[in-house]
């Protein structure tokens, strides 16, 4: 089965388009919501989270483990596949969220103005504008004023979507303060840097304007995964096709189960996991 | 010294009231960064954090320890003083803020019609309407209808805090939607259940007008904090009079340093924790 890990819930746009995409393949879905959110916390911890979420999924056989929190993948996973996968897990794979969708910027946007926005930890790490510069060089992309990104952490957009205020004026309101920085930069492109933010994307889409190419990553996300499972028949062979899926989360309370259910269009059972055996592996800094 | 514990920053307006009214005691905050916000997290894992939290302030030697959190105190105090306390550390306090709060709205409260602001675990624990009717019965109050306590759940307003849009037009937009419910039924007493809320105070008074009294909550624990030293000399007789201060905090990230010089005035020294180790007192399971 593949492994989806996510700070929370969010990742759910993610399992939703691999489920589309991948029909058939087993899909074991592990949601941290005893410690989400991870988009105001610090590298050291989010990768100290991310690696006990990873290891997770990989003890329980996952050959291929998706981190869809992007705050993960911008802090933790150069770090995690570089040091910690090849000591503890050989022979499995980590992918992230942001190279896949960095390449469809590079190419899609017409003129290099490219805006991201996402959380706090996002932005301040620098992870997109630096993946988007070797993608567009990887895709021999040039614009007359070369690539320019700008950023925007924005960080009440998580909890306005937990809290399911998504079609409210309110919401609307903070969406195009937010905005207001990337709009005057007449970016061309906006990228939605967070898994929680499709939710969103009809509201995004309306305060960038039809000039603004808004795509939805989490379908991206899952078009790139098929694509390496064609490249890497190796990982494709291992994995189960009985087109099941499990929830496991980290804490179950009635907030999650009430968004879980929302999010889900249906009930499903959700498993409670512990995950602080992984711990010592790091060490006790972290 | 005098332990002073929150699932984040929200406790130093505890803190500051606290250092106001007992100005030479010295304090040990503590701050579960690495973990907040708690308010949504289900009653076990609150459970679970305080007890790690409380238990670190005491083998540091607090003789008191003060649960700042309100969801802490409406969700873990009370099977913390009866189960854990007793076995793990007897001769120590652990006091929470419920208590005073509500003896206060009882004791000022006109007409009896009480609303009460909080996280989302706050009010569906009930631990509000239960301590307000105790409290009224201890203080005698009858009123014409009785007591009557309304709750309305805001998990945005920490957010909003936290992101530091205390005096912004949206935060106001949204408090009158929160509190909308509790001004339909012409609450006479207003109960600020979180302790990020007294930063919004201003806003509170303005959106539920002259009439209704809200008070600053901090304030009232830290003179009931007075009170009871007064009372329970064996406890204030353990307490240094140095006046010094440490912060403690499980996660430092960019965030929270810049929340909390906001919050403090100044920078001030901050040292992380692990606290990790109180887990096993718990078992597997919590």
């Amino acid at each position: 089965m593949i492994g989806i890990f996510d700070s929370g819930l969010g990742g759910l746009t993610v399992l939703r388009a691999v489920r589309h995409a991948l029909p058939e393949v087993s899909l074991c879905y592990l949601g941290d919501t005893a410690r989400l959110p991870y988009g105001s916390r610090s590298p050291e911890l989010v990768y100290r989270f991310t690696v006990e979420g990873v290891g997770e999924l990989l003890r329980r056989g996952c050959p291929l483990v998706v981190v869809a929190c992007n705050t993960a993948s911008a802090l933790a996973l150069r770090r995690l596949q570089q040091e910690w996968l090849p000591a503890h897990f050989p022979n499995t794979r980590v992918l992230g969220v942001i190279r896949p969708v960095v390449e469809h910027a590079a190419v899609v946007s017409r003129r290099g103005r490219i805006g991201v926005v996402g959380t706090a930890g996002t932005v301040a790490s620098g992870a997109y504008p630096r993946e988007l510069t070797a993608a567009a060089k990887a895709a021999g992309r040039q614009w007359r004023d070369g690539l320019q990104v700008f950023t925007a952490a924005a960080p009440l957009l998580v909890p306005l979507v937990e809290e399911g205020w998504v079609h409210r004026p309110e919401t609307l309101r903070i969406l195009r303060r937010y905005l207001a920085p990337l709009r005057a930069k007449r970016v061309d492109t906006l990228v939605l840097g967070c898994t929680h933010y499709p939710m969103l994307l009809r509201e995004f889409r309306q305060v960038m304007g039809r000039q603004v190419r808004v795509f939805d990553p989490a379908e991206i996300v899952a078009g790139s995964l098929a694509d390496y499972l064609q490249r890497h028949p190796e990982i494709a062979s291992r994995l189960d096709r009985a087109a099941a899926t499990r929830y496991l989360v980290t804490d179950i309370s009635e907030t999650f189960a009430r968004m879980a259910s929302r999010w889900l269009g249906a009930s499903v059972p959700l498993e409670r996991v512990e995950l602080a055996g992984a711990l010592p592996l790091l060490g006790k800094e972290g």
